[in-house]
């Protein structure tokens, strides 16, 4: 999860050493904010609402911030046990900006989850009891074969339960982080199903396989955000205001975790605090305020979605 | 579930025409009752949660009742996804008599579960999205190997996850209801791991092949009870009353379903009342209640566990 903990001083200093939107690693002089009819040097954000169909309590919270239209996208975890949940809704609610969160891990110790594919063909995904693996380590030599196999068979299985999703991103951004082979399989899917990927230029500089294996007509966000552990809980509110305000030009991507402190939430996340309820309830109370309303205005920033992103690159 | 849906009139009739404890389908001189060192005529009693591991809220409520002491055995689902937080509990608490309440169906719409096995190996046991199916139809062949196949898979499973379960028991009663085959399957594996099996002659005589299956060293209780649909509401205490009240001598199974009437277990029964969360939380209500406490005594009920009884049957 190397992404994901960046503390909030180094967070800070990407703020302040921030470069303007690049034209160009797509061989297109058009930026993607132009692209979308906005002025070059516009603040675009997603509001990104992560892990959809872990939990009910993850759906619940989700599908309440979606509503109040201060959240704007989500994506869907097919593995997991509420995935029919969600799955109804986004049948019942075709305009909703989901897409397909794909997912390689049960991290988690109370609450587990395996493969959609038969376990048989994705040996090197599964633990001994059949779970996806807790982590990756050293002595968990991941497939690309089967972890391709398995991508497939969750957007499969969400075409088939009535989801059309928007784009495809990766959980615990474990197809970005672990190598060109993966990162080049989770391309060739989301090709295959002519779906944009999240991908943003801020991780260029640490995985130099994104930009090279990207294709000029792949989307490619400007920046991306989300709170790391770093972050006391009182600092939260804090956090999200200074992103705000230091907002760059071009398409941000606000990562955000919601769920409700509440029972199950709690127990499906005992063994730790990080991305755990409490967490969520903070990121929920936040992206529900009025506060986070105001700072939108005040800030000129306007929210776009990855169906409009999709449209505007012609996918 | 045939089994299940017996209503509350056919059940009365039932008490008034309840024969004594059979001596002898097993050719065994003593009942089951004096293998457990008590009179002929004892009323014994196992008080037995259903469907652990299904959801946090079952479990949750499952625990909270067998520390109670009024609830004293319970069957865990080992393919659901909250199965690794009561093998957890399990694991540490090797004194409670826990079984194994063996699933091939995954009757819930927005929150679903699948096999242990590889879905290859099972396919006759899975939905097109590779869940168990929702329910078994004439369209639904089982195929018996197949669902022997899961079986071991679960129980291994728990083994492996650190269960020593002291009974299996069939959820929903599938590998009692449909045939001669499922229920040898059933039973070959129950022999092959040791484990008493949950039967009970009150289901000979509507399944001859129960009785003409058995060896002369299985467990068969004496009878067994559960509320059914046809009970209402306000009416849920009468007919626990009712039947600690008629109970007959011998060993006597109360299979129950104990949950809290939460978020999660709401959604995760939304499509139904029967078996949801209002219904399990009436049953935890009145298995905590004094009051139950209280019948036991009046009416001189033993609790007894599975554990006991295959202790007392030389298992």
């Amino acid at each position: 999860m190397k992404i994901k903990t960046v503390s909030l001083s180094l967070f800070l200093v990407l703020f302040i050493l921030g470069k303007p939107p690049a034209v160009s690693a797509q061989n297109n002089a058009k930026s993607l904010a132009e692209k979308l009819g906005f002025p070059r040097d516009a603040k675009l954000l997603i509001v990104h609402a992560d892990d959809v169909g872990m939990t009910h309590s993850v759906n619940a919270a989700t599908i309440k911030a979606l509503e109040s239209g201060n959240v704007n996208s989500a994506s869907i975890m097919v593995p997991c046990p509420w995935f029919p949940e969600i799955a109804e809704y986004a049948k019942s609610h075709p305009d909703v900006d989901f897409g397909l969160h794909l997912t390689l891990t049960s991290e988690r110790v109370y609450y587990r989850w395996g493969p959609v594919a038969s376990k048989d063909e994705v040996p090197s995904l599964v633990d001994a009891n059949g779970y996806f693996h807790h982590d990756w380590t050293a002595t968990t030599p991941i497939n690309p074969k089967e972890a391709e196999l398995e991508l497939r068979a969750q957007i499969d299985r969400a075409h088939r339960m009535g989801i059309h999703p928007t784009h495809l991103d990766s959980h615990q951004y474990r197809l970005i982080d672990n190598g060109k082979e993966l990162f080049e399989a989770f391309l060739r899917v989301a090709h295959d199903y002519k779906l944009p990927v999240f991908v943003t230029r801020d991780w260029f500089a640490d995985h130099l396989y994104l930009e090279s294996s990207l294709t000029p007509t792949d989307i490619v966000l400007d920046h991306t955000i989300t709170i790391s552990p770093a972050v006391p809980p009182e600092k939260w509110t804090d956090f999200y205001r200074t992103a705000l305000k230091n907002l760059q030009p071009g398409v941000t991507e606000f990562v955000i975790h919601l769920a409700f402190a509440d029972d199950e939430m709690k127990a499906a996340t005992l063994e730790r605090d990080t991305w755990g309820a409490a967490w969520r309830q903070r990121d929920f109370d936040f992206f529900r305020s009025q506060g986070f309303r105001e700072l939108l205005r005040e800030e000129n920033i306007k929210l776009v979605t990855w169906r409009e992103l999709a449209r505007a690159a012609g996918q």
